[in-house]
């Protein structure tokens, strides 16, 4: 029997609400990677949104860009437990760019802002592409968090 | 040149602040697993410490359940990600418990209070022991960030 009393969220809401996570200044996110091997790795990494690609930014030693590179496939997450965005992307950069941190990528067009921290100069920007992204809170609002499938949104 | 003005943490109170969201009640962990073929599964799952390992509760169904079954090696992470607490574990526990929800397994001692939510009534125990923790914030705070290695706390 469907709880009244709690809200849950349209997909429209849902996937405004993607957005705004997915275009804060100075957010970060988790990204899951993993070697073929099954090795994991995940660590919060610097983001921004080009308008249909998360662009994150990250050490080019980084264990993510080696991981990345063996294998494309990510899992990212945005939010807390409890307010989650799931992303299941896919590398879309056929190699990563490698560049001075005050020269970005062309056609990027990160958000206004955006300034990922980095202890160097250089920088990977990764451009991993979403396949699936579902947005939840609790578990009452778990029915309808899908708003991405197969790259193609919803709404 | 270390900047003064950035309050670090000493390795007791990075301690300290990982066994604080260990044992938080109510709580959830970043679980990030993968096959051995590289597929990476993140989610949150709900958690208690038992005093040296960690112990998830989730559904006998679940991609994490297949994963650390195929593959036992897990990174979690609790916290924000401008306020961390890293965790590579390995599943301690050779075969999960399936149980109903009333009848937790002996030994585990989960925490006073530990309620992990289900829709059903069967729930597979995890229990990964902590290999390597790390405690960081910022950038600022990343030296002296391993709180344990190789299973043994560093303080």
């Amino acid at each position: 029997v469907p709880n009244s009393d709690v809200a849950t969220r349209s997909t429209e809401e849902r996937k405004a609400d993607a957005l705004a996570k997915l275009t804060a200044v100075n957010a970060n996110v988790w990204v899951g990677s993993a070697l073929p091997s099954g090795a994991v790795h995940l660590v919060p990494v610097s983001h921004t949104w080009n308008g249909t690609e998360v662009v994150v930014a990250t050490g080019p030693g980084s264990p993510t860009v080696a991981n990345i590179t063996a294998n494309p496939k990510v899992r990212l997450v945005l939010g807390e437990t409890r307010d989650v965005v799931m992303i299941d992307a896919v590398l879309v950069s056929g190699v990563p760019a490698l560049m001075p941190r005050r020269h970005r990528p062309m056609g990027l067009s990160p958000s206004p802002g955006w300034d990922p921290p980095t202890d160097d100069g250089d920088y990977v920007y990764l451009v991993p592409g979403p396949e699936r992204i579902e947005v939840w809170r609790e578990a009452e609002d778990l029915a309808g968090r899908t708003v991405m499938r197969s790259g193609s949104w919803m709404v």
